[in-house]
């Protein structure tokens, strides 16, 4: 596609939480922004804050070819199945990017069967909200965050640029690149694991009443737990074996420290305290940001 | 000792950030307040802000003497050495009472070996910080956080009631009552057991730059990390049996989570993640507190 500017126009599919947020980013700025989204109540939601120009609860050709970029914020499979029925409506030379939280199976899967003529550069915006949909949309939580593009040898410098420039224009932070793999292992580490966490803490101990002496360190721990299932077990089931690994890992460093507590090593149970004391450091968002 | 009011004089021993936030609490309302503290600069600076009258290195007969109620903000092992030590220098029916964060242990020997004429009730106020010392005390925390009181069968009406007063007077939401089992059994849990998994799933993964890439939930749910590792490792050890079962009830619901994963069993997960979002509910904090 031709380099972005203010007359790029962008097609996003799936106007929820963050496909909406993108919108608001983009249109806010004086983007040329339209969608297509199941519900028309979304369209009118979105109509009404002017956050796009035009909306449609169908695929339409005329819709699909009117873009230059087109924003996939589906559910993964969702994401999968929309290309397979209908990238023969893309006009040539369309450039498409998506928001999905694992990349090395969706990416490999989409760039397999996409025609030549279109390109797609896979993205992960990391911010997002506990709650769906559009009116939970907030192009605010991209403002300190992180934006990592997973290009593939199968990309042009071009279009890397151009996801590039998506990413500033959103308000990221950082702009980074990764290999698909090394983002999934990334992010089963900081993400799904950390999901995986909160969800079992909250399910761990079902005693009455427990939530009338919480404090906020079990508040902000389990905030997470919160979660909307249908996507969050999809990206688990994609991105299985690296989780995997990361839930072992740290299975494996709990039980060492249970170990310690049962047999009363004060001393091995501060080492550890002290080397995470010390490593949490390195992960305090930069003062500016906060 | 006498229904509290603004005549109660107040003596702080250990002026640290869980102390000194009942300092300035306490001498903002125009309560009379002094303190015993190791560090001459924690007293200077406590001078300085008018956080007490008066301040003390030392365990004077007069410091101690002065006191209507003294409340003991000092690590578990030095508040029982305190007492054996310096006991002798309470006035009769002096109250004691205290901040420490695990309770059976502790008020069963404090209470074993105290004065017949001095009682001692004691008290959890759930609000701290990740640092210590006077410099980062601040009364706020207590807004909106729990105070609890754990009497047992030695313990009179009269001092549970100016504990109650103490909790309302620091500003706190919610006062309530738990026996000491209760207190531990229930702390295990919703503190201990997250500061564990904290500080594990800190250490459990080293990959260099991770921070680089960091969103805020890995940032939530390890904030607590950052760890008094003295302090802390001395709760953990007073705690032993009742935080092992909540360590061993979380580490069997994280196992069922990964065989779930394992198995491709995405209708478990989901079951798992709709009860942790409802569960998760009933732990937001009152609207009006946040």
């Amino acid at each position: 596609m031709k380099p972005f500017d203010k007359n790029t126009k962008i097609l996003i599919v799936g106007l929820g939480v963050i496909g909406g947020s993108y919108a608001r980013a983009l249109s806010r700025q004086g983007y040329r922004v339209r969608c297509i989204t199941k519900e028309q109540k979304d369209i009118d939601y979105a109509l009404s804050l002017g956050m796009i120009e035009k909306g449609s609860t169908e695929v339409t050709k005329e819709t699909v070819e009117w873009a230059d970029l087109v924003v996939f914020a589906l559910y993964p499979h969702i994401f999968v199945e929309w290309i397979k029925q209908y990238q023969h409506l893309f006009r040539r030379g369309t450039l498409i990017t998506d928001v999905t939280g694992v990349k090395s199976r969706i990416v490999d899967e989409v760039q397999g069967i996409l025609r030549p003529d279109v390109e797609f550069i896979a993205a992960h915006p990391m911010a997002g909200r506990e709650s769906s949909g559009v009116e939970y949309s907030d192009d605010r939580v991209f403002v300190g965050a992180n934006y990592i593009i997973t290009p593939t040898e199968r990309n042009t410098p071009e279009a890397i640029e151009v996801c590039h420039r998506l990413g500033e224009i959103l308000g990221f932070a950082r702009i980074t690149q990764l290999s698909p793999e090394e983002h999934d292992r990334m992010i089963a580490f900081l993400s799904q694991l950390t999901h995986c966490i909160a969800v079992t803490l909250m399910t761990a101990n079902d005693t009455p009443m427990l939530e009338q002496y919480t404090g906020d360190s079990f508040r902000d721990l389990t905030r997470i737990a919160k979660i909307n299932d249908v996507m969050w077990s999809e990206l688990f089931l994609l991105n299985r074996e690296a989780l995997l690994a990361e839930m072992d890992a740290f299975a494996d460093e709990f039980d060492r420290f249970r170990t310690m507590l049962r047999e009363e090593d004060g001393e091995g149970m501060r080492d550890v305290m002290r080397r995470a004391t010390a490593r949490r450091m390195l992960f305090d968002k930069p003062k500016a940001n906060q």
